[in-house]
């Protein structure tokens, strides 16, 4: 019974090693036009959180502006998975983020990054 | 009585934005001496667990490398106030992790930025 229970716990370490390897992780670095800064916040803020609401894939978006540069918007992106992300741009909530913006994204910079350390309190999720 | 739960649950939402508002979120770019690539994210993971374990100000600590880049490190950081990072600069784990580093820092750019959406699934965390 012991030995049962240590080889599922490390089975299920072995698959979570996995899982999380598997991740797509990436900085979206976004320079917005200054006329449309309340705007472009408002957009991003709702797509974050319907995108992670509903898509099983979308791990995580935290979204943040430069306080010394508010056009400055900084994406930190989690998908468990490329197909789980390739998945993510065909959704309605995408496509009416990305189609409502195009106008206010002067530059747009994706970094492709890989996890160091992911350490999150529950609490900032409250 | 159902006035007074919509009464408690308002207070309690009013204090939570109260809370979030007061938050000291942080964007570190690092730049790391190619010769302590390996070591100093073994440093920076070790580091970032502990703080977040075992501050309770110390609300997320999520670190990355660009992968075309690996000796640029980003640190996305979320403290619970200003007071609460004051006080992590004083732990001992914080320390270690600056002195063992220094050598390894090239340079360090600290970004502080605003929140526009925070939105994680708990599976972030497994």
């Amino acid at each position: 019974m012991i030995a049962s229970t240590i080889f599922v716990s490390a089975f299920n370490q072995t698959q979570a090693i996995a899982q999380q390897n598997n991740r797509k992780v990436r900085i979206a670095n976004i320079e917005i036009d200054s006329a449309y800064v309340g705007e472009y916040r408002a957009a991003l803020a709702e797509h974050a959180q319907v995108a992670v609401q509903v898509e099983p894939g979308v791990l995580a978006l935290q979204a943040v502006y430069d306080k010394a540069h508010p056009t400055k918007v900084t994406v930190f992106e989690v998908y468990a998975s490329e197909q789980a992300y390739q998945l993510h741009l065909k959704t309605p909530h995408f496509l009416k983020y990305k189609n409502g913006t195009l106008k206010m994204v002067k530059s747009l910079e994706l970094v492709e990054v890989a996890p160091i350390a992911i350490a999150i309190k529950p609490e900032l999720m409250k």
